[in-house]
Formats: structure tokens, sequence, C-alpha cells
């Protein structure tokens, strides 16, 4: 190693100190991020220097320093300059929002186009104009988009999506049909992660996804688990009968095919789930079957979960939020017939309240998490593009 | 923090890095050491003295040092003093060895035993004599026992074991029946990180221990996936059929009931075994036909684990390594036909080479592996007693 780039290294390993701080311990002096992270002053000084031009922090009024009573001024982690953009594909609508460093969202926007009717190409280019637009936007209100991450309804493996079997795409290497750079994610690890930083503040579940497939993100200890090639999390495709119906995966009984959004739609004879909850409050019989049924699908697919992954609690999200008063019984009680023996608690099951939008807001959340684990790339690199211009 | 304490634990952080460098490089000079370290030589002689007179490592002849050329003592991993005893319970056997420093297995026993029939207090107090004398044997080849481990066949919860349904136990303090400390986990968890540390090589894999009760443990980047609260793995309840056969934990149509040792056996009308592989080999139409039904409901609950957790590869060990020939073709045909559409490749089905030692080893080999990673704590207290006298 050269004395340059160990000054470098050392350099951005204290960066992200000072920032990690900061984030931690809101408004803060100087002095006492020097105290606390055993850092020089000298030191510290230089670091807020490089993150107050980056625009990452913020100098606030003089805030008395509690111990030696001289005051200092403080400085707070800053949501007006950086910026992330998270998007989502899923099959029956596309998404975008905006999120600032201080996790605040700042633009939300969602628009219903039915993504099985059209090619990778004309998607991504329907896409590809949202983006700009909300990048537009975004600068409108000051903000410098730093990344962006995509949410995509299939497996992902080192950026190439190889399958989204609900939209009839294969081997689609997404980021290559947009002008700016992203990182592309499952669809149900970044609900999840979504649910983890702007959801309902546990840092261990299971976040389930309902859409017209269903997937999953488990969260352990604040951490999303991704398996071995991060695949990990397809709940929709756990078995609940053999010999039940063919599923698009080339399986059978997968438990799409008895709670995905088609397959529910299609028991309850129905066009959509605004339309189910409607029947569902006016008591229609047959919706009530349909919710029945999925519910007690979820319940076989969760208690294999259960038993192999271990988490603390499942979170419902997508059309399981909606349908949650009538999914939630059915779904428990399978799961407590068949979990109470083996373990002291069953999960509890609850609902999200971020809906549609978890997956979305997961993937703007985690490019900020990445500036701020790393903010001396983000920083070296701020003077070039990156993120739609 | 005391000045006292600081330099407690700033040396108990050096211990451990030369500890691990040692482990890592194999035979090392001090001045090597110090090089690769960045501590300075003081520290790394006055280090690697408290290593020895610990005896967890030991020093070798002159080796010539590359690049100076001075001739220096070389320093490695000592196999001569410090042990571990792993210990196992199961339905129908209890089991213990010692494993050194080095990683080397010095001592191996098994003895079959119906543990259903016995109580808690039974069956610890065969384990305690069994426990006794292999530490008498490691005494007698000059080893210490640092520390014990002890893999109980079902869910543990900070060192309640909360049931073992095919031992009809349930909420049992295990390590309180012994006259020597131990750590209580999963069988099937010990298992994994046996094959980790004793068998395959590969640092990515679900491991399926197949005994009377079927459970798996999930390595990921060589470390063990626990899930929220340790419970994670437990592939004998994954749901084959939502109807199917009741099954000891409450639930229906559980994996154990068509491919757990017990099932198995009594599909094909046998009573262990070593029995089965012989009207296997001599292709008895009952006998093949029991494996088979094992073997695709085996590649049910797995396609479900697959989905779910994403293994690289699946290593079959306990009773399903002595059946892999039989067993390997229908769970791999049904996983083929459920997987390949969803993924690039379907992981490969593999047979474990430690057979039933597994988790008596993971056991062993998770004391080293805390003393390694700590081996102040070790030092600290390796003049007061650890483990069975």
């Amino acid at each position: 190693m050269t004395q340059a780039v160990r000054h470098d290294s050392m350099r951005a390993r204290n960066l992200g100190v000072v920032l990690a701080e900061v984030r931690r311990s809101g408004p803060i002096t100087r002095a006492a991020l020097a105290e606390i992270t055993g850092l020089t002053k000298t030191t510290v000084s230089k670091m807020v220097g490089d993150l107050l031009e980056a625009g990452m922090v913020t100098e606030s009024g003089a805030l008395r320093d509690g111990e030696r009573g001289r005051p200092g001024t403080a400085v707070g982690l800053s949501g007006h300059r950086v910026a992330a953009l998270g998007l989502e594909i899923n099959v029956d609508y596309l998404s975008v929002c905006v999120v600032d460093l201080t996790l605040s969202v700042r633009l939300r926007c969602a628009q219903a186009v039915d993504n099985q009717a059209a090619s990778p190409v004309e998607t991504l280019s329907h896409l590809q104009e949202l983006a700009h637009r909300a990048v537009d936007e975004a600068r409108a209100q000051g903000l410098t988009i730093a990344g962006a991450a995509l949410a995509v309804p299939g497996p992902v493996d080192d950026g190439l999506l190889h399958t989204a079997p609900n939209l009839g795409w294969h081997d689609v290497r997404v980021g290559d049909l947009l002008d700016f750079p992203v990182t592309v994610e499952n669809e149900a690890n970044l609900a999840a992660l979504g649910e983890l930083w702007f959801g309902s503040g546990t840092d261990d579940f299971l976040h389930v996804s309902g859409e017209i497939g269903i997937g999953a993100g488990l969260v352990v200890g604040g951490a999303l688990f991704r398996g071995a090639r991060g695949l990990a999390g397809e709940l929709g495709h756990v078995i609940v009968s053999p010999d039940g119906p063919p599923c698009r995966c080339g399986g059978r009984g997968c438990l799409e095919q008895y709670a995905g959004q088609e397959a529910l739609l299609r028991a309850a004879g129905l066009g959509g789930v605004p339309e189910l909850v409607e029947r569902l409050r006016a008591g229609e019989a047959s919706a009530l079957e349909a919710c029945e049924r999925a519910g007690h699908a979820l319940g076989v697919a969760l208690t294999s979960a259960i038993h192999l992954m271990d988490p603390a609690t499942v979170v419902l999200g997508g059309i399981f939020a909606p349908l949650f008063p009538w999914i939630h019984g059915p779904a428990h009680e399978t799961m407590n017939a068949r979990l109470a023996r083996m373990r002291r608690a069953v999960p509890e099951l609850t609902v999200s309240r971020l809906g549609g939008d978890a997956a979305t807001l997961g993937a703007a959340g985690q490019v900020i998490h990445r500036i701020v684990a790393d903010p001396w790339t983000h920083v070296a690199t701020s003077r070039t593009a990156a993120g739609p211009r």
C-alpha cells in the first residue's frame, strides 16, 4: 500500500465515522464529535468541512456545549442537497420517489400501467420519462440526485433480472435500458428495506409483498437476509399443496396460485382490489370465501417460512394491507394450529402502513444508506455525474 | 472507561489479532507477525508470550524470514494443550468428541441409547458419564478441556430446550442437569457448523440432518443463519401437503411424516437403517418405494426452502447419507421440475461425509472458534476451571 492510498483510506474511514456520529447524535458540536469519535479536533473540523462542502451536513446556530459551557456551532444532517431516486416496475404500475439524506420523502408518484402487455424496452422508456420528471422536480427544490435504485418483480442476480414470470420477461439487463446508472434489486427485498426504514420501526420481521406475484423479504437485526445469491424470500412459490394448480414458475400449488392478486380476484370473480374490498365490506359470500381460502394458503406458506427463517413478526404489505381485516383471521388460525406447540410465541401478523410504496421507498433508502455508509465515495464523485441529469 | 479497562480491552484485541494471524498464516515469525498486523515487535512478543503460556501456540525450529534473511523462530497454532468437548443427545444415540485447537479430532464415541424411553435426568446422567470418560481420555493425552457444547434435537432459546417432540421433552434447561458448564444448541445448527468446519469445505450450503427428526442449518458466507431467535432451519416441519398425516408438532403433512427415520422405516416395514440399506441394495420393491416417496417429499420441502433461503448447495447428512443413492434421484427430479424456470442453476444435492457425527463435531468446533475469536477470555480464565474436571 502506498502512503497516498493509506492516507486516502484513513480519510474515507474518518469521514464515515464523523457522518455516522452526526446522523446518530443529531445536531452536535465539533468538540463533542471529537470527544465521541476519539479523532483530533483538527481532523473533525476538516471532515466537517468536506461534508459541508458536499451539502451532506448543515450548520445551525450556536449550541451550548453541555460539559464545558463553551458555545459551539452545531452540525446536523442536511436534507437540502443530496437526494436519491427510488423506482419500481411492477406488473400493473410504475412508481418513483425522491428521498433526501435525512430519509424525508420529498416526492412520490405512481402510475397504473399494464406492463404485462409491454416489452422491457417500452416499459423502461416509460419509466425513464417518469424518472426525468421526478429529477426535474427535485432539482427545482434544490436537490441533487446522488444515485438511483430500481425494484423489479423477480429474482435479480448481479444486475440481471433472471425472470419475472408475471411480466413474461426473461434475462433482462434492466439497467442497460435506462440512460442513467441504477442498481437493480428484487422488489420484495426492497419492500422489506422500505418497511425497515420508513415503516413499522422494528428490526426483525418478514415483510410480505402481495402483488400479482407474492414476494417476501426477511430483516434480521436490521439487515436484509439475501441468501447466497440474493434470491431469498420467494414466498410466492413456497408450495401450499404439491398437486395444486400449475404456476407460471413451472411448479404446482405455489402460494401465488391461492393468494396472489390474480388468483384472488379470479376466485372472487372480480376485476380489481378496490372492488374486492367494497364487496368484502358488504359481506358478499364469494368475496369472503376467496379471502378465507387465500388466508389459509398464506397461513400454510408462512408456517413453512417461519419454521425455516424464524422471523420475530410478519408484516403484510401490498394488496394484503387493504385485505388485512379479511385475510388475517384465517392466516393466523392456520399458523397457530401448526406452530404453537413448537415455539413459545407464534410470530404476530401485522399490517404495513406503506402499502404499494414500500419497494420504491426501499430503493431510494438503499441509495441513501450507501452514501451515509461511505460518504467519501460520494464526496469524491459528487463533482462528476451520478444519477440522471 | 478507566485506563486499566481501556488497557485490558486493547490487550484483548491485540491478542485476538495475533492469534488470528498465526491461525491464518501457519508457522510465522514474530517479525512477520509485527509487519502484517501493524503492531510493534514488543507488543507481538508479549502477545506470543501469553499465548505460549496458555498453550495455544507452539514454537518450531528456526525459520528463514523471507525478505530480510534473518532466521527467526516460527510460531504456530498448538494442538497439544487446549481442546473442546462436543456432545450430542439424539433420539436413539448419545455421542461425544474431543477436538483440539487445530480442529483435529482427538476422540469420538457414540452409543446407541433409546432416549425416548428415558427422562431428561436419566439421559443427562448417562451423557455426563460419557463426557467424564472422554475428559479423562483427553487428559491422558495432555489435553485440557477449555469448554463444552451440547447438541439437542429441538429448538433452543437462551439455553432452554423448548421442545424436543421426538423425545417427548418440553422446557428442559438441559445445561442445569450436568455438573460442568455447557452451551446448548439445536442439533441441526451444530451439524451445519460441523459440515462447515470438518466437512465439505464450501461456505454456502443448507445442511440437512436426517434423523428421527429432520433439521436443517443454513450457512451463508461461512456463517450460520440463526433467524431472530435461533429457531431457524426446522425443515422437518415444512409442510409437504397441508392435509397429510398428523405430526407430533401439532401440524399435518410435515416433511418428517414422509422422510423422517421412523416414517421411512414404517413405510418400508423395517426396524433399522442398516437393514433398509441392505434391502435397497437387494432391490426390494417396498424399500425402494419408501425411499422414492421420501425423496419426492424431501424435494417438495427443499423447493420451498430454496425459494425462501437461497442456499448455493444442499448437503444431505444423517440417515440421508447412507440412503443418498436412493433418495437423491426423486428429490432432484422434484426440485428440478419446480425450480429450473425460476433460477439459473438449481442447487446441487450433495452428500455429507460426516454422517451422524456432524452435530457433535460442530459443537466442539464452536467452542474452539469462540476461544480463537477471543483468546483473552480463555487466557484470563484458564487458571480457573472451565469444562468438566
